[in-house]
């Protein structure tokens, strides 16, 4: 039996929504359904799913304000949420634009004449994807898009701490009934999540290394595919020769958006020692400016904190600092406001490998400052991680700045700003260390990680001999 | 502690061959120090490591007659171990020859105008390869070879049933030593393969579905990619229009060389009604022409069985058949000839799905065939099992095939001949259900799948706001 989840609301700290997970039969029959349905999603060609999902487009253009309201009970914010739902509209129309060209196949000329190759490409029939909580719409769609134009059909489980946006999404699905048939989204919790991986045929995992893990091990057991987003520590690289004020900015908008709640946070920032205190000065003068989006939820660019687990995280990771000796220069706690959970953009200096703060996950508005004197151990402190997702490094010219970013075992590097893949979706890149495993899920591979290869081998040489008579002698 | 394994010899029975599997720590410290030298490998550059592999195939030409000698006491035969080294060498050519354009990399444009993209890959530090005994030379560089252009150290752990080839190419390779520092093979069995996982960035193993799961698993565990190309039990259909010639003889090829064992032979054939009893009666026409290579290794197409296990199997298979109603036409049993176990070429009628010999991979030269009365119903026997690695689909015109050949869940289909991804690497295919996990072996993702993409992404306007103030207005 499965029992109801209670969902807290991140504003009011009140329990005032609940989701019922599917029994692990019904969930299964669900899967059983929709991997029926996918022949047909397949078989209407791409240009049929590319109409399918621009009429869905339309209907989420309808019930924009109630997935707007749900996402903002989700989240407690107000802005991010508009951009989320502005995000996912225009990946469905970037996608559509892209697919045509990528799914394109062609036969090729093979160097031996009478061997002609003929290649094409065929879907997983049933993707399963399991999204976390801080973009709760953006990253439950963002495999989903693409896995859908290359002709799979999708199960979708989002995260039981921001499941109301889920109800107005399905609303707007069953406008568009050949889409319907085969996407859905299931609500629940860890259990949901593992019961859906027994049912699918690819597993795209966003998430916390831990439950990453746990779903890599899953998806081995059950011989799939595995594609696995995980947790981040990015690190901000500032040489001497950087432009400050524009370090500043993008330092402070990449570790404070969204309340530091993204895995491409700046998490951790070294300073060449030369221009410390100038940047530390600088940033903290601005952190110091951004307001709480308190009381009222239009003012304010900081909202609250979504999941409580992660306040906790949150306040430990500052308390271990500065028992180890941290100095903190503005916000610097997690306070109770309303019933939610806040935290001020928070700069700290007097930073160290020995502190969780600099090598754990904080995915909160935390920014640790630490001198470096030379390159080489800029280099060596950024790689000092179990994390490996992405960069940032600010120096001038670019090429210097290039050289840097070279030696960063990550898989994507911004120059002179921060987070850039969040807008620029073009470049693959791979997740390194404990930050992930499987193909890109940027650029043409991430349409291209959902279809198999199969390749067409065919003797074109008029002879009754096959080729090994003819290699053997 | 580890023990010392005791080789038997295929073709006489006796053990007369004795590999030291290296201490557990001792494989660590092997794969540190190559995992070291790999910096300078991938350093060297691209025309660095071709002229070292260039450089290692003319040891191995200097080498041959030693190399060709211990494949053939691995192996108990002669042909298809000069086929073997052939193969190997020509393999190297065909790498170095693609590689620099697959390894060559540019800046992109991106949609949005003040981000530019630079894309750049990174091999993985150090690839694990697990390779069986059937192919011994083959098999432990097929993946080895791409690795290493792409700037890999490589690991290798031939399979325990045959290892006599190690000593002569490490012979070889020790003349390179460029080469020599950031290459490998270790001898041992299962445990010696389970703890090479521990210490790799990535792992290639070829073989057993069952070892499959497991290397699966453990890879898993340890968070590292894994490649499997695992077993399989490929069908060849043949349709009414066929030309009988050619698909018996290819058919016959396809199912006995190498006595079949090969993950790609053919092991059930399905033939229209129409023809079926023409079919069989041509098929053991051949058949029954082909020798055994015994007692002299000059003479004959059939070699021994290597495997002493595999033997077993086989007999097991055909026991199955005999007791479920099969008629044996030819060959029929595993019998023993001076110490080594050999199997005719055996055609079998009157079988079905009840039976081993049609659903589990048998890797000898066994041709159960079973006639079929519409192409729907071929397709669903092809498709019946838990198999999808290749396929062989005869009939004319090609387009004919083509449109049987798209309803198979395979990576490869050779049309009018068998077993063409055995000549022709170029074309992309990914295995199906529990014939394999992971990218394409062939084709250009070969050489790619060893590599992680980094993105670089620019800011090139010079205003000093970050992308997110102009993002968020």
């Amino acid at each position: 039996m499965t029992k109801p989840i209670e969902v807290r609301n991140p504003r009011t700290g009140k329990y005032d929504y609940v989701i019922i997970p599917p029994p692990p039969k019904l969930l299964a029959q669900q899967c059983n359904r929709i991997r029926r349905a996918q022949v047909s999603w397949q078989q209407l060609g791409l240009e049929g799913r590319i109409e399918a999902l621009q009429q869905w487009k339309q209907a989420i253009l309808s019930g924009r304000a109630q997935l707007t309201e749900a996402l903002i009970n989700d989240t407690g914010r107000l802005s991010i949420s508009v951009l989320e739902i502005d995000s996912f509209l225009s990946s469905i129309d970037r996608w559509c634009g892209l697919a045509p060209q990528l799914l394109q196949e062609s036969a090729k000329n093979t160097a031996i004449p009478f061997i002609s190759l003929q290649q094409t490409s065929v879907p997983y029939p049933l993707v399963g994807v399991i999204s976390p909580w801080n973009f709760p719409l953006l990253l439950s769609t963002i495999d989903t898009i693409p896995a859908l134009l290359a002709g799979c059909a999708v199960i979708v489980k989002p995260s039981e701490i921001a499941p109301r946006f889920v109800a107005p999404l399905m609303s707007t699905l069953n406008t568009v009934p050949k889409l319907r048939d085969i996407l859905t989204f299931v609500e629940g919790a860890g259990q949901t999540g593992a019961a859906l991986i027994e049912n699918v045929d690819l597993i795209c995992f966003t998430g916390s290394v831990e439950t990453g893990h746990r779903v890599a091990d899953a998806a081995a057991r059950n011989f799939i595919p595995a594609y696995l987003e995980l947790g981040g520590k990015d690190p901000a690289i500032v040489l001497e020769s950087a432009n400050l004020d524009l370090a500043t900015s993008a330092i402070l908008w990449g570790a404070v958006v969204n309340t530091g709640q993204s895995c491409l946070s700046i998490e951790r920032i070294y300073v060449a020692e030369s221009i410390f205190e100038q940047f530390y000065h600088q940033l903290v003068t601005k952190a110091h400016r951004l307001q709480l989006a308190y009381p009222t939820i239009e003012r304010g660019e900081i909202g609250p904190i979504i999941s409580e687990n992660q306040a906790a995280i949150i306040n430990e990771h500052l308390q271990d600092a500065v028992s180890k000796g941290a100095v903190i220069h503005c916000g610097g706690k997690v306070e109770e406001l309303g019933g939610g959970w806040w935290c001020r953009p928070t700069v700290l200096t007097e930073v160290n490998h020995s502190m969780q703060v600099m090598t754990e996950e904080t995915f909160g508005p935390i920014m640790p400052v630490m001198a470096f004197s030379t390159v080489e151990e800029a280099v060596q402190l950024t790689n000092d991680s179990i994390y490996g997702l992405s960069a940032a490094v600010f120096a001038e010219p670019v090429e210097l700045a290039l050289e840097v970013a070279q030696q960063i075992d990550v898989g994507a590097i911004s120059i002179n700003d921060a987070a850039l893949t969040a807008i620029m979706h073009e470049g693959e890149k791979n997740a390194f260390k404990f930050s992930g495993l499987g193909g890109s899920r940027m650029g043409p591979a991430a349409l291209k990680r959902f279809m198999r290869k199969k390749a067409f081998l065919i003797k074109t040489n008029s002879t009754n001999d096959p080729w090994w008579f003819n290699h053997a002698e």
